[in-house]
């Protein structure tokens, strides 16, 4: 590895936020020698606790990470938080009030926030991500918040990848719980319906109760359901107390575990073979041939996509010709 | 191909909605002789026109597609809505208020409703949706419209394949036009304010025009903002209007553009490629072996994946030995 990446991994190790900024770009950005970053830094993760924020766009959840990060960062915690939300103040999608609360948080000592974009990501958001958690984790941060909206399936994934996840509602009009059965009621652990200073919250409250009850199973715990607010502060004591209390339960997160590891080392060979098909498959005159046979009506993409995929497949049986494992 | 399946085919041709319901349902399920369906039915689609509908969840986009829908059949249109939104009636994430309207609309002899799991979907949701557009289009719809929730990535992507981009969004705290900032104002072709029988509509629609004036080219055309109120029924002639124009400006819809087709064979192929690496690389003794070094801290996930790649990777250097191409 080169020198300039050592140092920066170091600088890191020892607290220098601009050095994990950077630590961060060059692995996101897949600039040469990221896989030699998280290799060297791999067996010196595994220590950090993941939380996992999310809820619809406008349920405050930045508002509300906002809040209890302090709390937590005034406890002696050293935080991360990841914003995968596109319209969370962190992540860029703020209006201007949103921003004075942001530079707000930024000036903690004890906390460092990253944006992550949804669209384009090279690797795939959800191992994205997961670069990110480890890195943070292996720069000493002991909790790492991700932030994220709760609907599209990355978006999902991503979140129900942490040890320990927060559903953020709100009372809005009695569409809020429609909205939070998208897939994401059973992952989480902890119900927060935030914005508790406006009309409807108890009515919200009742009815997710109503539904954990009806969905809970025999054996496992019920999540709780408490109520917030990021503006006149109630709850947010409450939520401090919880997640401090979730976290001395579990003193080492489960981040080794046989099943993770498997996902994501398949997830890590996926994006790579993309690029591969990007290179060897998609990049060059085969291609262009069969495109013109579809957009003259001689062939169709499923046709194409197959005797693209040959080139692949061949091996296959070389491999019995050959009587060589390829 | 089966007789069964040829059978199906014409069935579903001649407008037999039950072998619509079954042929999508065999080509989403990847039953054998899928993509033999697809083949033989490619030529003879590319005259459906594609309307995405999107906005968050409780903006009441399925009770205004539900409304449009019944009034675009009356004028004579035979109508696909494919719902991938969870929280939509049609997919299935209803209240009773909901499966009541809902059944008002199924009982349309023109209007054929699919629903799709936005969650693993073999062969991605895009894919899927594109496929059983397809398929819509070849039974004869003349009008596809496609429910989607404006915010996860592939929601995003599946939208905006469509010819036309409605936005719903509605008067609900100030939060409505954050949240759809995230990514699909720009691909909006046309933005609806709805429940406008509710107060801050006007708000709402002022707002999404200022936006739009800052945000707009010179040389392109501004999206229109209309109000409409599935409750009043106020509007709805005119959403009505705006997309009847829309279809008759724009006889044949661009199916068939050559980048839309290289994204799909692109996507065809690297869904192949996955049950692939699950098959080749995953399914074998080489991953656990791998596992087990990662476990006992002796590899990690980046090294364990690039070990596996290699077998694919391999075959490069046999072509330069072989001189032949694999």
């Amino acid at each position: 590895m080169e020198e300039k990446l050592e140092l920066m991994i170091e600088d890191a190790r020892d607290k220098n936020e601009r050095a994990l900024a950077k630590l961060i770009s060059h692995v996101e950005d897949r600039k040469t020698g990221w896989k030699d970053i998280m290799k060297s830094i791999y067996a010196k993760t595994g220590q950090t606790c993941v939380i996992g924020v999310t809820g619809s766009p406008g349920a405050g959840k930045s508002s509300l990470v906002g809040e209890f990060a302090k709390k937590l960062a005034n406890l002696g915690y050293s935080i991360g938080i990841i914003a995968v939300d596109p319209s969370s103040p962190f992540s860029g999608g703020a209006v201007l009030g949103d921003r004075i609360r942001m530079r707000d948080i930024s000036t903690y000592q004890n906390i460092f926030i990253r944006s992550m974009a949804t669209r384009g990501m090279l690797g795939g958001l959800c191992q994205a991500a997961r670069d990110v958690v480890r890195i943070m984790d292996f720069a000493g941060r002991d909790i790492v918040i991700i932030e994220t909206v709760g609907v599209g399936q990355d978006e999902i994934e991503v979140v129900s990848a942490a040890d320990y996840v927060v559903l953020v509602t709100y009372p809005g009009g009695g569409d809020s719980v429609q909205a939070i059965k998208a897939g994401v009621m059973e992952i989480a652990d902890l119900f927060v319906v935030n914005k508790c200073d406006r009309d409807g919250a108890d009515v919200i409250v009742s009815e997710i109760s109503a539904m954990l009850d009806l969905s809970g199973d025999a054996g496992s715990e019920t999540p709780q359901v408490i109520r917030t607010s990021a503006l006149t502060k109630e709850g947010i004591d409450n939520l401090v107390d919880i997640l401090s209390d979730f976290m001395n339960r579990k003193k080492k997160c489960p981040h080794l575990q046989m099943e993770c590891v498997r996902q994501e080392v398949i997830s890590i060979v996926e994006k790579e073979m993309a690029s591969l098909i990007q290179e060897r498959i998609a990049g060059n005159g085969n291609m262009e041939k069969e495109l013109k046979l579809i957009l003259s009506g001689k062939s169709d993409p499923y046709s194409a996509a197959e005797k693209l995929m040959n080139r692949f497949t061949v091996t296959k049986n070389l491999e019995r010709s050959t009587g060589r494992r390829l």
